[in-house]
């Protein structure tokens, strides 16, 4: 189903027309006009290329899924690819939402391939600043890009927020909660990797948009505001991308660490349980030992397991390795 | 064994005629044609280098292996090496496979070393493009290149799959399984050195066949989405390799903590298993201890064994070491 | 509360003036102007907009912390966003604060969101140097952000000598040394981290700030000089971040050799100590082994434990084991 | 001692003439002119200075040994230093081996120091090819290039095939194979190092000479030809050094692999061995314990050794740790 | 106290005048005059700053030190800092030390702070080329920045050195032979981190003195040289970074694997030693085992304690564990 907008000099005239009507509007030069499509078929995407004289390699780009963020220009038009992404709640789990983006003099149509774009807030952000909607197309694409670019940023400060809420347990001596820093630190990695995909390219399509063309003189400061939170989105990818990487070696050398500790409290309880099974090994040999079968020898024996017992374990905490 | 085609006016005239005919096709300017060698020898190299005027170093960098992907151009014609690539379906394993390639203003000349370079399925490729076939040669190359970069990509992808499938055994227990991980990470790692090495100068290759000459203007989208292609390959593979990265230190990381938990699982059980070696070496000396010979100290022997043994299970239990 | 200066011919002739009063000063072309908000409401804003003609995205960005540090240029005016830091003086924490600017031909207003920022250095060092205050704005900048990027400086050194107060702890074997070691080494990680996000594009800013425009000649020196300060603790950042990765290594590595070091003093005193426990065990035996019951027995007994045992510790010692 | 060599319009007329000649030779137009100088003493290097009017600066920079390579461009000269490499059979030990190389119009001056560079292949390269001779200096400059970059080529194929040869060992477990691969890939990373510091910077020299002056446009398709081996070599070296890396961190994790496998062998064998252990000290007690010096007790003390330890045994290798 | 020295027509024709006759010659056109200050106090800085109208800025940054290697352009002078080093002989300790440049038409001022710079081997080097004294400034220069980067590259020899030495060590067992290994290569580390950041800029310091001003056509030579030094310094302290990456990561790997082979060694000793305690143990029994208080029991003992114990250290030394 599809969504449609008309604008005329800055106004919204019409909302959700039939997509019928397209050529009829497109007549009158003045006329601004959306549509979002949303899993179109073979013919819709025919009345598109028809319609708006889009190349078919574009329309091709737009049928398939996978596209990398770019922008596209032919002779009458622009093709643009971009990722919408979203982190589950509770998870480091990145979700990423493709749209593509047609863009003529007049139109600008959107393909969408499943429902996690939150086409409803772009729609609510152009409704937000009317007095921008005389720039026609550039105003469309506006409200979309800052949408979006918004996104990746939120995207990257909720990745950090995740590495803060690590932080503690990367001291943590539990068992499940070692599990848990492993889990969620190789999570946040590949969620990074999949961010870094869908926002690196975006500098080039925002700069390469900032281009003559398109975006009049009065929108030049909107799109260079949408270029500073692309570079903000991408500087602070960067940052977490360290922070993990950070975390992770914090992590080995800190389990390293607990391993050493181990190692020298077993050896230290080992020693002191050492001493009971050699000195009552002395007093079990049949032999004549100076006590043998003998009050004396049963206390000497007694005093001797509680006495070096008591040492060691004393010679151990004072080295500190209990 | 050559392969030839005749393509006049963008319909294709002939398929398979004897290379001798080709000097005598040529002389029609609207003649455009494609001559595929499979592992020439010394006479083929001298007919092509006579009939379509070759340079001698362009027919020695054909006749050798191990060109690494370039776009040389000589005067009348450019010289091009690229590498088809695929990835074995039930392992990491990448193989390459050469293909170079002349071309004039009137031909396209490919040359292969051995069968592992898909040709039928670019031949197949312009089949199902008739309507570009009118642009000559430059249409012939862009469906080999995109071809071969659509390849590039799908390795990547999979390399990417093969990942995720390691994803789950990065923290499984079992020998087999870590010794799997290990031999994986390497050979996924030996595969994406050698795709980096023919995809990366992919980049370089098609952007200076996108600069004047060889490619007219209606073919520039087609070679602009090849080289969208080539960037999206080339992402991926960093990608890939980021996350390859991040599954090793990740499984270093979990192996040093498998240790601590091993070491844990150790020092419990000695601790545990110490308690009645000593309790009894107490009980087998020749020493008159209380309950000497007697049913008192068998009962007092074996209560301290159980009750000892069993608080330090539950000690130990409490503290998440066992 | 607003603070404000009035500069006429490079000299200042009003402090702390009403706000409303603004309007007046400007009529005067050879008046200069500061105005210093600190959280200012929606009504400051729009006062603000008015009067110097502010576009609309700047007072936007001005309003919302958490801008990266950038130089954004509009027709009339530019909009300048900077962050001030701090080191907290027995940790490796690091504060930032931010400051918002906007730079018309006649005025500088700055906006402090926090009062973390210096904003008394500042006026400070403008009294510091009268003879520059007849460069106007430039002048006013200048002073600020001097501050600015000789605290990012000041950070990096700081940060530099939290390192070399970690050094001897590297190689230190306490337990609590150990944990400060870890904990240090991740919180200077994150501290570089925010450092490199708010210093790295200080470069561009000054840099762009030096092109034609709000700089005079007589400035440039001191613009450079600026810029000289922002390459210097860019670069000092940079060997930060390379001397945390190689103490962190460095610990890794120590801690290694130190396991290692604990494996073989156990292995040694587990070896000394089975000594008497084997020997007692032949001789606790119940059978007629050569000395069974005899005074000659415990002789022999008690030779071979002192013997061997002390031959053993002889052994290692020499191995450099114990 | 020198040799000389003597073309003239593309045809070699003298050879090995005494180095006098050469001013005679000179005065002809068409000559062109090899001068081969091995450890040559003061007097060589004046005479040479006189004869072609060589720089001073570039005289010292031939007399000593440590040049990185380079092109200088001198008003009447160039002098020009590069290295040629080989790797010794059987290990990974690189040596490299210096030449200087003075460029003027009409002859081409090498120095060498050490008989490690292969200047008979060099010659005889020149014969292989008597059709370019006709080109003068950039011929003969063609021929030891091409040598020499084809050198730093084969040289990282065959460090890449050491790794090869190591990957078996890689996951070997025997004490000797381990070490060989510390000590290869250590060498191997030590050759790495060696060889990029002669191979990258070919990159620019190669590349400046093809700019105007030397190379005339016949010749440039083969200067490009040695352009494109230099970034294959330049190449080559960053995956050889990729793979090293690679294969650095894969011996880590096997490794640690390896260790906890030995711990979970340890712990086994350790908890079996504790069995009879334990039996029999309950069994040795000196204590009214049921079957005390009975046949009955003989039968229940080996009957609990052999079932506990057997299920012991069981229960670990179903557990996979034996 | 100052030094200082006049040229004339490239004739030395004074030394070491008082600075009060400064003035007098810079009336004469053609001297052009050196002046070194070693500590300076105020009235030396004024004195300065009025005779040769140096800019306060540059007065300024050469009163402090801790300044980055740089060029700083004023109208009518340039001001230079750069840094001299040195590595202590038994050490990899880098000491550095700072020189601040003034360089006029006719003069150039050196400004020391310490007395680690050699500025008698800078006077030495003047005099050893006589001949390019009549380049005036340049000449002087020239000296200065040969010795400093010459002295560059070879601390990064020395470093380089260091790393040699180191080798062997590398896998070597002693306990105080790993310290040092560790301690060492922080201590390399840390210089080179040092060096870098006195090394790195200097390419941008001598590359922006040889575009057009003080270094006429004939010092282009020498000035091309040193930026040659200055490049092979750089290459020189990037390898040897990389060389030691390369030792502490073999580092590490040695010392998990000797970890290994004490492990093996632990394992089979406790196994070992095992034997003779779990077979005493079945024979100190209070039972009627067969053999009981008999010759054949200690027979059957005694065998079964050296047959089983041989056994064990013949398969643990065919399985290379001992």
């Amino acid at each position: 189903m599809a969504r449609t907008r008309l604008y005329q000099n800055g106004t919204l005239v019409l909302e959700n027309f039939p997509a019928d009507d397209i050529s009829e509007h497109l007549t009158d030069p003045s006329s601004v006009l959306w549509l979002d499509l949303y899993r179109p078929g073979q013919d819709e995407f025919a009345m598109v290329g028809d319609e708006f004289g889009i190349h078919d390699l574009a329309l091709e780009d737009a049928a398939h899924q996978g596209q990398r963020p770019k922008l596209d220009r032919y002779r009458t038009h622009e093709f643009l690819s971009a990722h919408a992404v979203s982190i589950a709640p509770d998870s480091a789990d990145l979700s990423t939402s493709e749209i593509s983006v047609f863009l003529t003099r007049q139109a600008m149509i959107t393909i969408r391939h499943d429902d996690g774009f939150p086409i409803d807030d772009v729609v609510a952000r152009w409704d937000q600043s009317p007095d921008l909607a005389g720039h026609g197309v550039g105003f469309l694409l506006h409200g979309l890009l800052d949408h979006v670019v918004d996104g990746h940023y939120a995207a990257a400060q909720q990745l950090d927020d995740r590495i803060e809420e690590l932080e503690n347990l990367l001291f943590a001596e539990g068992r499940h909660q070692i599990r848990t820093v492993h889990r969620r630190l190789y999570a946040l990695r590949k969620s990074l990797v999949r961010l870094r995909r869908v926002v690196l390219p975006m500098r080039e399509v925002v700069n390469s948009l900032m281009r003559p063309g398109l975006v009049n003189d009065s929108l030049v400061p909107y799109y260079q505001d949408v270029y500073d939170h692309v570079l903000r989105a991408i500087e602070w990818t960067e940052s977490v991308r360290d922070m993990v990487a950070s975390a992770m070696e914090t992590n080995l050398s800190v389990q390293s660490n607990r391993m050493n500790l181990i190692m020298k409290k077993v050896t230290s309880w080992a020693a002191i349980i050492a001493v009971p099974t050699a000195i009552t090994g002395f007093y079990g040999q049949n032999l004549p030992y100076p006590g043998f079968a003998d009050q004396t020898g049963f206390i000497a024996s007694t005093t001797a397991i509680v006495v070096v017992s008591a040492l060691l374990y004393l010679v151990f905490k004072r080295k500190d390795w209990l």
